[in-house]
């Protein structure tokens, strides 16, 4: 097959399924900017847009393909023959084209959105995967909604599709409804109910509708799942796609789990690229956001921060430095200990002893309680009053 | 025993493990109005402070304790006798008091936080359950880091603390490190080893520092447990706890997979709640945060916007009036597709047939290439010029 089933697959659509949502829009160049810094952070693939959905999104692809060399360039259609040929035609100029060709494979949407049959569908799949065929190498076919998709029909229409010649087969759990255990067991059937798997790469796409986007990719790759969609902060339609970070990072921390399957990626980038995504497509991350949220490695309460300055490996998975953040940060408030307190005052040179302590600590509390929390000049000013 | 084995308990500590976030500290009268809308949400329990912490926390119990009546009130302890006695007088008032004690039960916990070994922190913990149970009848124990901790050492521990007098048994994930077969196998294991563990519900406490809180959580129910302690926003410290507002959307949303059981969380109250703990806490929720995220019914893309429009359930598998929110968005940009500009011209009160369709829409993506999104005043200009 095209595809090694060791390596796992990181596919970025922080481009394409990122890019679509309200208010995310970006320059041909501002994706040229993150295309590379992508490119840097180790990503397989990068989606780089929907060429038939505007002129605006053609063009990117275009560019996208001459600027960027060593990843797969990928871009979205629907299954006809005129959304194909444009996505063709937008990537002449990629060194490693792929087409993203797909359509419902759920009866909810076979019935209402596409108003056919089970057997029509599965014709133009596999006409649509055909016809991309004819322009590259290299063919994903999704099934959309194939979360609430019929397993049968799905695994009939997954050997179908790569009987046609799809290289990558993704089952997208496109309105985020799987819990994990449901959706690694769809993985797990087509592992083993579809006759030509082995030809074939499954793909995860998951949405973040429930909150499980990240914890449903993984339970794909448990299942056998050797590539992953998904975008830089999680950003995407509605509560967006699985987070690229977090994959990579459970993956990281997490490596005995799942038996050295490893991926290119470079965490030490995470902050950088996660900053830069959020400024340039104006979609803030929450503080409290895994991996690359501003609070994510800062400890505070007093239990917390005692436990940390004795053994940071108390409370610490990730070493900070691993997703380029300089230092995790200790943060005094009216919930931080005597130890935490300690601390700070030693780093800004004061030295006490334990009584000492207790009564400058008792004087920092009434200070905490009021301020929420405290800066080096107030513990100064603690200290000098 | 105390609790129903039959109901999803959920245990809500946006006021002690989300406040004590760096910058998010709440005064006590603003922790008063939080818990009355916690109380109006149907949460059972709220976790109102670490009394030893501060005289703060201590008051803020005591307040706490006073205003609400039909949601149990739980104070948090370390495992010693000072730090129950001071719970024990700050929930003085509360008329279904809780004290929630417990100590470090990875044997990293023990070696390098404690200093000590297993038979003595077993001993320190059983004599705290004892202790607090002379004060209240409802005892809930916290093995810390238990997501790292020895299976059996976990089990006998659990066990101990039970034959103590414990109601509840929490499990915490303090670092998010498991992922969620493993934190479920763990739950699975007590239920499974633990000879008295019919006396008491095991509760789920995770951290979402890998992005996994959620289904952490949703595997430890699917695996016995019956109280999930969460927060309003998944705000806390670091990556913040599991979501309150995912979990309670989970079990409405796969019902059946949960054989029945339920909460009594009123999912219509979550918009409003969400958004008045991001504003008095000052932690800004992202636009892709499940269930609460501004864009978290937002639809852009034209493939989505034409099913959606043709049969909502094609995309939806909440309803935005079921957490409170008026209407699901269809936004307007140059991802758009025709379906969705005739259903905003309509709107509007233009009728195009299919040719003048066509030719507005050439001219609508030309202008929504270069203004990102369009609103209803850009597409009266469109109309007219």
């Amino acid at each position: 097959m095209l595809h090694d089933p060791n390596h796992l697959y990181i596919f970025d659509t922080t481009l394409r399924d990122g890019e679509q949502v309200p208010g995310c829009q970006l320059t041909t160049s501002e994706k040229i900017e993150i295309a590379k810094d992508l490119e840097s952070l180790g990503v397989d693939i990068i989606e780089a847009g929907f060429p038939v959905s505007s002129p605006g999104d053609f063009q990117s692809v275009v560019e996208l393909s001459k600027a960027v060399d060593d990843v797969i360039i990928c871009a979205l259609t629907r299954a006809n023959k005129n959304d194909i040929d444009v996505a063709a035609e937008a990537l002449k100029y990629a060194k490693r084209p792929r087409i993203h060709t797909g359509i419902g494979a759920s009866d909810m949407h076979i019935k209402y959105k596409f108003n056919s049959t089970r057997e029509d569908i599965l014709a133009r799949a596999v006409e649509a995967v055909k016809h991309a065929k004819s322009y590259v190498e290299d063919v994903e076919f999704y099934a959309e909604d194939a979360g609430r998709a019929d397993l049968a029909f799905l695994a009939q229409m997954v050997e179908s599709v790569i009987a046609a010649g799809a290289t990558v087969v993704n089952i997208p759990d496109t309105n985020g409804y799987c819990l994990p255990d449901q959706y690694g067991a769809k993985i797990k059937y087509l592992t083993e109910h579809v006759k030509n798997i082995d030809q074939a790469i499954i793909s995860a796409h998951c949405h973040n509708d429930l909150g499980l986007a990240t914890a449903n990719s993984i339970a794909a790759v448990q299942n056998g799942a050797r590539q992953v969609e998904c975008t830089i902060n999680g950003i995407g339609e509605r509560a967006g796609n699985t987070s690229l970070e977090e994959v990579a990072m459970i993956l990281q921390v997490h490596k005995q789990a799942f038996g050295g399957l490893s991926s290119n990626i470079d965490s030490k980038m995470f902050t950088y690229i996660s900053r830069k995504v959020s400024e340039m497509m104006r979609m803030p991350v929450q503080p409290n956001k895994a991996i690359v949220g501003k609070n994510a490695f800062a400890h505070s309460s007093g239990i917390h921060q005692d436990g940390f300055l004795k053994h940071r490996e108390n409370y610490e998975i990730i070493r900070p430095e691993d997703v380029g953040l300089d230092e995790a940060g200790i943060i005094l408030t009216a919930r931080s200990g005597r130890h935490a307190l300690k601390h700070h005052l030693e780093r800004l040179g004061y030295e006490l002893d334990k009584d000492q302590l207790a009564v400058t600590y008792e004087r920092f509390l009434v200070v905490a309680d009021a301020k929420k929390d405290l800066c080096d000049e107030d513990l100064k000013a603690l200290m000098q009053s």
